[in-house]
């Protein structure tokens, strides 16, 4: 699985963009909706580039439904106020199945808002939902591991690598190389040893420190999910 | 006025040692409230932090009450969810006069939750309001440019700039080292040129074309305001 780590510089570059390609058509949105959680730093920064204030919040989660391997949305805090006379713009970080955006587009839409239009940064072609705005169009899957998920998708990766093995006993070194060998990303030694630590006190791992030195070793595949 | 423009490494940093302090103390959030606007991307980044994947959003909007000079918050979208069993923590960028997170206190008390307690990067030590969890506390006091402001804020101090001599026609270089001797900022070239662009498209600034320069003179005060 090949990952890719975007830096806040990428991102800020990418709503740069995206508010550009929303600037130059013929769309004005009064309010934006960041969808919950992955939305909300996009969302933040377009409100800066396009000058909106009216920032509410969408919260869209992901469950299995009993009996089926469909993943399926749904509403989680429900939005109680009008949005008559509001131009809504629902911003999230990527469409990858196009679950979400389809979701939260069918939820606005019962509270009769003027238009609803959505945007997001990376949209992969293979969404079931085109984005009416998007900054990138990706045609290569990667994961894309954002400044806001750095901790958890990459403690998901990790868990991932020690799990091939689950009795062997990593050190930091080791770790870094399978992190480059499986997923093709790169920490700096600081970021990993506090990753691995953060792990560590959420029972994500196993530390273990035997003559000054310390190794890791697969513990639990449970880890934090959407 | 001193200002300062933080950068997206400065404010992570930051929201490491937030958490490292919440973590360190006995109480475990269960659920992050954000404050909209500015609380939205520290909210988002402790989440990753915390482990904390139950994330709201809180508007609280400030106002100038008919004959009075002082500012008062009131709460815009109110949450409608139950807070019964949740451990809130309420998240902002700063605490300046404090009414915001006085306001959003007060507010989400009345949902009755199990817990409330604060958290900002910056407390001004002025704050009517401690919060619980700061990460720096500020004794000198400056205008902090967070990313997420970088156009919002540096237009109202261009406007400021401007309005000094009404009727000057000020080009790039002069508006930069206006900004460095009033504010004590400074921005490359690139970006001051797509900012006072921004602020031209506004209607925020007259952008003056004459023999292949461009000049920036001062229009309007009004600019956007949280």
């Amino acid at each position: 699985m090949k990952c890719k780590i975007l830096s806040f510089s990428e991102i800020y570059e990418m709503m740069r963009h995206l508010s550009e390609k929303i600037k130059s058509s013929d769309y004005s949105p009064t309010t934006i909706i960041g969808l919950a959680r992955g939305g909300w730093i996009p969302a933040r920064l377009l409100c800066d580039f396009l000058g909106i204030t009216d920032l509410i919040s969408l919260k869209v989660e992901h469950w299995l439904e009993t009996g089926k391997t469909k993943n399926e949305a749904t509403i989680k805090y429900p939005i109680t106020s009008d949005m008559n006379e509001k131009n809504i713009l629902i911003v999230d970080d990527i469409t990858d199945t196009g679950k979400s955006l389809i979701a939260a587009s069918q939820y606005i839409k019962t509270l009769n808002p003027r238009k609803i239009k959505t945007a997001v940064m990376q949209y992969i072609l293979k969404s079931e939902c085109k984005p009416d705005y998007f900054s990138e169009k990706v045609t290569d899957w990667y994961w894309f591991i954002y400044p806001w998920n750095w901790i958890e998708d990459t403690s998901t990766l990790i868990v991932r690598l020690l799990s091939d093995y689950e009795d062997k006993k990593y050190n930091l070194k080791e770790i870094n190389i399978g992190l480059k060998n499986l997923f093709g990303i790169s920490w700096n030694t600081n970021e990993l040893k506090y990753i691995l630590n953060l792990m560590s006190e959420r029972n994500q791992l196993e530390l273990i420190k035997s003559s000054g030195k310390i190794k890791y070793k697969f513990k639990t595949k449970k880890v934090i999910k959407l």
